[in-house]
């Protein structure tokens, strides 16, 4: 709640329009919804300027469901659910409109048409394993409205792949790098481009990678400047901050 | 084996009521009924005030059932029964009288009719994925007589589904706060009342939390007063330690 | 802030006899002074019943000397320092009226003479390595005026030392267990009494005590049920919820 | 090297006007400059838009004098030296002109006067004791030529301390969230604010914050959206991703 | 090869009785037999003064059969074949005899009858589900022809337990003492006997037990003198040094 | 790209024999064929000296056989396909030409036949379940061009079955020493050659092993000269390696 | 306390010979001495056979002499003091008669003269700066009665040097492995022996030892039987332990 | 012990030039000198073809003199001694003739002059910090008669450093590539050469590279093919490995 709001409700009360009970009734119950399992945030879009955003791990697709239709009944749309499997899509489908990418796990519920998608957000992924990650960034981005180029298989044993296209990486507002094993990707590419660079380590590997603690460790101690690190496979917050970043910069 | 038992048994030997081997037998054998796999405790109720319970993990349903015969046939009764997989409690209910939560995979053999619940405890969840836990802690607590009141998705990223309890809050007498990923809600409530706070770091979370780690640490680390922690998912522990507090202070 | 400040500041606004400018303020500046470095926050004691604590490490004397002088100014006394060095203490001291034990790195400021102490604590520590952190448990919760019993070197390697005073372990209202090493104190504890147990692992030890880590994990996976647990060496943390709990019984 | 100036080269060599042999020449050497211990790099300036950063810690002060040198040389300024103590700041003053806080171990060369300074980045920091990183990131921020407003002990214990700023916090195009102990910090303002938070554990605390790993855990696990995490103490890399994202926003 | 053996040879070669190669060919072959897939040792039994073990994890149950054909050929019986599942059991079973526990995972092939069980190996396992790993252990002592006594469900957090069977405890050769969770039986344990304890932790537990870490570790760091520490869940070792110790000092 | 080619593609241009636009095209586009999912790098084969990888984790048989298809149009032959499950090369093998090994997961695509081995090549394995690692370390090998010797099952605790083979140990160019647990064959091997050892260690073992962590961080560890280290399981890099340098050193 | 002074107290009181309250009284404070500080236990020798032993480490030189006054005053002698720095050693000397080793940092007070060394203990230490180790724990079996074989520098890298001493392995009762880095020593050991193995991990080596976890970790994984481990730098451990099992042999 | 020399003894003992009982002795007592506190070995400059090796860190200077007093009586020269402190070596140059760096902390006792240098290994470096691991390495190197290029802060942020040297990188027969903080130089590298590359792992970095854990991990998960890695900071493992392959291959 910001100042002016909070103003506003002051003066409404000063001038009598709103009784006092109210008054701390609308400060208290104003933003979400209960649900019982859950307490829908029907204010987060106007406050942080993005689409609504649900969890999925560990929901049932009934609780899904529930929050979605809480969240279409305020009027929300371009709602992602994220960590969404094939069987949950296949049901919450059914009662909401969906568009579900299972490499990606990811849906966007009750997507705005024809929505035009601006600047420019280069989603850069290592190996081919490493593409499911690279999609959950890529599709949360494009769903919070930025144009998104996809650059895979860029690994830096072979650097000559991710040289060739320095051109596409310098035309990027800001560039999400994907990468599991060493991380090495992301002092790379940090070390190439002058916009922000969003790592994310990947659970890509075995043995010493450790579920990914290899390369998060690594990306934490990128050498270049302009490296920041989100969680372990965590596509979703490296596209939802790169799309942040991409549009402030419009 | 408290002063007090010990003086009346040596003075009974003294008195030459009861011989000398007959008291070592006392002092060895009383407490408990040996099962085999088993060495049930029939005076931790007095010991403890509290109902028994049993640790269902990794226990095959004859044994539980083997332990419940002997605690009821002692005269138990509320008696809790943890980490108890729905197979499980199906084969168990068969023979002993059970209210089972698939949910909190909890169970309470022998629940005693229309008994008070007392004080007030209150369990805080950062998400629908840590209602689980936080029902494992509630429901234990109701077994153990306190009242509950249950705060479920007040995660610290939408403050405001927090602060509009703040009332519920600090009326508690004992406040268990449930929270995985990075387990900010301990600190966060431990900053706002005044009673003491319970805090269960669960494994809800993926890559970096490390099953719960990261929320563990965080939670150790609290920067607020009047906070302690227990084991990850361990809902009932912090249920039977929040009823304790909240009953001592009736 | 609590609901019934805020109906009050509500309906003061109302009446017309504050501003809605001034109350924004007030919403906004009431409760801490600003020092820089430094929010004193003036109301905590208030909110949580407690005397203000100092969290001592890595402030400068200076630092801390003008906390003290803030909260002294606003009426402040038996504020507790923790952490606090003798160098440090020294310097501290001129200003200041400082109760300052060297062992347990603490102080209280401003202490009340003469106050009652009430209820039971019992402070049990494992070995005498562990007494710093035991005493810093203890004159926490004195200066907060709970009655405090210490019972030293009483590790779980010698149990009939601990067995010994069986007596008056269940006289307390809340117990500290401060075990470094193997921390099996707390079980071993938990297992007698019927109070909660606060579990303090140190580090004390060497080699795989990792800084006091094992004794850690050990206390958090204590099969004994009413048992929480505190950072490593937070003797305050301990005493302090240890006499909340206590004075909550009385 | 980007594409534009690969086909300058390459026409060069067409038209004759310069050998292939020189051409080889220029690919190889014109970036940076040879110290035998170093090889500065002359170009970065001009690729990422910012001015020169030399990482102070393990630096003989006369090596740290010869980069400097060299950088001047090729006409740099607002040179940021990181990690410098006050030992090795005295002596590298003695050849360079220095602007260093010894708080944030940090010095800017040849700083431009009068450099106007744009857009808004808060540095919001939990504790009196992370000062010194929360500078180290507003320092290198205002180098970079960022506006940067202070928010210092708004730790989520006394969440009215932040609460009461929410107005300047929503005014940022940017906000470093530094917090050592369990981190909270940054999901709590992560939740509050529309714009990219960056999030920066420090070490301060002791047992469980393992050297800052709790902190960076709990950050690196925030449930709020819109968060990145860099190293643990890495002011620096906070206070440069920051400016960045402000500058580009402008 | 020890000494005399060496020395045996060489004269042998002086007197010309064997030739070099032969003797070269002697040091090289003589100790097991090559199956390929694994060499089997058919001196360790007399090297060691103990029967064969067979590590059966990631075996075939054909490479089980090929090593206990060789074993049996060579004379060998008492053959411990441990870490079995049921169903490799059950094939193995078909072409050598066996004598298999399920709970315990550990067979004995071709068991010499009415061999006497000699001195006395205590075997105390914290709780019911330790006793897989109890039974590992007590099987293997009782194969290599020590007495063994159970003593299950002797958990620290019900010392009475425990204590009512010190007579038992003090009369053991050898303890090995099973716990998971915290692990404190050992220091317990290590306290009241004045034998060597062999502690064994196990991975009973959840959350912050770490797979058996939180009690390796507190067991490493036993307060009590005599004890050491096996592999988390290696009955086997345990009980095969146990028995070892045992028969020593007969 | 090396120097080489690069003045050959620089005097073209100044020859006029290809455009500039053409350069910039070879430059950035020859090295490797797109896609999509994979950039296929037909040069790797030249510029290393040795046949294709594939590594076959987490790709789907059409995304593989994809790959194969690209690298045998252009020519490809002894392909290595790692950590191909059975179903997978099942699939695969109904496009191509594939030798597969289950045990090692390996497959060798379109193996030239009849080609020699040279060289020595020992892959030393501690125990029958490091096997499949060993295997994949020798069949890598061998696609390489090396002659490989197996000396598996020669484990630290029956020293003389590794001693018996020193003459073959030591007409190696390279040692593979594979072992999980406690990893210590890497250093007996280390301190018994005179050529480079390759250490893998294996995550066979339980408990304390950590999935492997125990024996790289012994071998890591090695107090024996020449002796470096691959990741976990990783027997393709071990054999790779040792290939690499019995080759160099015909 | 044992059944039989169990009985022997409660037939006293049954003749009346004692009162009640004076058998409360000495089953509660026989065993130990109240120092305040510490509680001594003066019948840890009678219950363990052994001589008594302080842990010194954190303990002020004031403490150990209070201490040693008790146990002497009691008729203690042969009493070990273990991680005693020099300084302290001295001043503590002054008091006591100290038979001190820097190197082992141990003390022996009130040592009896010409007492005789019994059966054979091995200390076999794999490198130079493994020998504090090793010596703390061949002084403390000498101290308990054992007579001590030293066998230094015998680290596995070079095999020969271990294998030479295979007679003098042999016929030791117990043998103490010390070894840092890899730890490969206990697993050599183990093998080469038929007697039990006790294994001690030291802190010697730096980076991936991890402060001695490499060792630590490779012990307990040994492939060999016979071999358990105690804490990292445990000499004293590891010297009680093999002395324990030496004598019980004889 | 080669089998030559095993055949060449026998058969001296068949034909009566030596007795058994010398035999034996030699077989045993042959390889070292028994110094107490070493065993120093003479015969592992002919076993693995290099000079000898001091390791020097925790040996007083007296050790390491005496040590080297044995080396040169029986013939040494070219004798490296590691981790040696200025301190040591100014105390060890009194006595030998040492060719001492400070900055890597290595000497070299007695070396041979005019020493041709064979063959080609650069030594790549990442940053500035990372030099003195460097030069162990190169120093290494050469001490064992192998070619060095040096090739310092060609670290990943900055790739025209490093891809201005290609031609130097491939001429090379082995690479260590050193680095702290991300260790990506390891995989750039890798991915660049045709020869073996020996990775470095520094403890240049701070937070969450926890003292080279980052670089280490990432090392070991390299995505190029032909890396092996040595223990954190072991310049001088990396160097006598490279110079044996490099050697090998002349």
């Amino acid at each position: 709640m910001d100042k002016s709001e909070l103003i506003g409700l002051l003066e409404a009360v000063k001038r009598g329009e709103i009784g006092v009970e109210e008054a701390v009734g609308r400060l208290k119950s104003a933003p979400f919804e209960e649900l019982g399992y859950a307490k829908v945030d029907h204010h987060r879009g106007v406050r942080q300027g993005a689409g609504e955003v649900v969890f999925g791990e560990r929901k049932t697709p009934e609780q899904i469901c529930g929050i979605l239709r809480s969240l279409r009944g305020a009027g929300g749309s371009d709602i992602i659910v994220t960590r969404l499997s094939p069987e949950s899509a296949e049901l919450v489908g059914r009662e909401h409109e969906l568009d579900y990418s299972a490499e990606a796990r990811l849906a966007v519920a009750y997507r705005t048409a024809g929505r035009p998608l601006q600047g420019s957000v280069v989603v850069a992924g290592a190996g081919t394993s490493d593409i499911p990650v690279c999609e959950e960034a890529a599709l949360t981005a494009e769903a919070l409205g930025s144009r998104v180029h996809r650059l895979y298989d860029v690994g830096v044993a072979g650097l000559h792949r991710l040289l060739s296209h320095l051109e596409l990486l310098n035309s990027a507002r800001a560039v999400v790098a994907v990468a599991g094993m060493e991380g090495a990707l992301a002092s790379v590419v940090g070390g190439l481009v002058d916009c922000p660079v969003i790592a994310v380590p990947t659970s890509v590997g075995y043995g010493a990678s450790f579920g990914g603690l290899a390369a998060l460790l690594a990306m934490l101690n990128s050498c270049a400047s302009g490296v920041a690190v989100v969680n372990i496979d965590n596509g979703f917050g490296a596209g939802y901050l790169a799309s942040m970043i991409n549009k402030a910069s419009l």
